[in-house]
């Protein structure tokens, strides 16, 4: 028996997330699944290093899978990336040892959130960000984000209903960014003087369910103003989920790394 | 009656291009006509720089449409994106003379061409880029576009069947860039460390048809080693479109502005 690790970069618009609770979805994971079945002829257990939700994107999330299959590694990337849709590819697949467990063995994973904070939300951009048209303040924003750094009970950015042993994260580096372009192959994406794009680097070794975007509706909030950034060491004291801000929209999440 | 200039992005994806021959499809200036008669209540004549194909882009294409309407020219801007689907956007609305004509009146314009030249298609460029596996020497297509700049008669890179008075144009600048990376508000886009990213930058004070696309074509047969740049010359000279290279897929291209 072989353990192969998957790589993977996915646009996840038109996906319903990294795995759904109900049958018929189109799902990474049930995408990614056949494409190994029709390759190999088993069908594979894929587990990923954790949900995406539905609409979220990746970069480079990481998946493992056993099989009895005798094809190289690169074998598989050709022929899986050949059988796959467009909107999800394998950067990489190689053989790991077979302890290995995409999801128990991650050590440390970055999201990064987008925000174009622009009258006009530029046509290319629609798919990969929060459009926010009023003005936020960034640096407000990168304040209350560094308080929220290290091992903290993150209680108040969880997702309501989910059930954990314990909603204690560390969050290793919390960052926001602002820039007045943002280039596509050195074309300049804004469509007008006003505005700029705001970033959020989120780095840690594990997260709760919605917390990256919780957190982004709450920084925003910040942004407009209508937080202080000394109100997040409240809300963390308090750790009560309607203290913070709303649950930014999926669009503008991207899964940037896993590392093991 | 008045005169507005429209300055437009569009993502052409889902558009039949700028102008359909046939009824009932979905184009920029069909969709555009029917969010000014919503807000007039006048179905206006909407005029364009120029017709782009469907599946390309654009940055800023221009149009301009007479209106007996007395709403301020700001008021337009919002109205019709609150009206208009988002893959097409209107970025400014403003007065301009009678005389102004978006066609007639244009001076120079500017198309970028973007090739993923990398092993592997990001996702989030498989909507904007030609992707070419296979190696490409950005330095041969550089110096064979250089060739190509200056009034020249441009008739082997026109579209069969098109029927224009001269074939003569003046491409003022015609650049072959190569990147090892592509950045999307700072986020890595490339999938593996081979590859890179290659831009053509055309601009013109005029264009045939398909005349982007072809020279894109031709030049990427240039950076393959199967044309030498030198063959530029002879192409020019003998003004044979079965001479030069394929047709470069719509979806690599981007009108990326007009100038009056």
């Amino acid at each position: 028996m072989r353990n192969i690790k998957l790589t993977l970069s996915y646009d996840g618009t038109d996906f319903s997330g990294w795995q759904s609770q109900s049958q018929g979805e189109r799902t990474v994971q049930s995408t990614l699944a056949d494409a190994i079945e029709r390759f190999t002829g088993e069908r594979p257990s894929v587990r990923g290093s954790g949900r995406t939700d539905s609409g979220v994107h990746a970069l480079a999330q990481v998946a493992s899978f056993m099989t009895v299959s005798k094809h190289a590694a690169e074998v598989f990337e050709r022929a899986l990336n050949a059988m796959l849709p467009p909107d999800l590819r394998v950067r990489k697949a190689e053989d790991v040892p077979t302890s290995f467990d995409a999801q128990n063995s991650a050590k440390q994973k970055k999201y990064s959130y987008m925000i174009a904070n622009t009258p006009v939300l530029s046509p290319f951009m629609r798919r990969y960000c929060w459009h926010m048209p009023q003005g936020l303040d960034p640096g407000a924003m990168a304040e209350a984000a560094s308080s929220l750094e290290g091992e903290l009970d993150f209680r108040c950015f969880m997702a309501a209903g989910s059930s954990v042993k314990t909603t204690v994260r560390e969050l290793i580096r919390l960052e926001v960014s602002a820039a007045g372009h943002a280039r596509f192959l050195g074309l300049e994406l804004k469509l007008d003087g006003a505005g700029k794009f705001i970033r959020i680097d989120a780095v840690g070794t594990g997260f709760l369910r919605h917390m990256v975007r919780n957190i982004a509706g709450t920084l925003v909030e910040v942004g407009k103003g209508a937080l202080t950034p000394s109100y997040m060491a409240e809300l963390i004291a308090a750790g009560d989920r309607d203290m913070a801000g709303p649950t930014a929209p999926a669009e503008g999440l991207f899964l940037v790394s896993v590392e093991y």
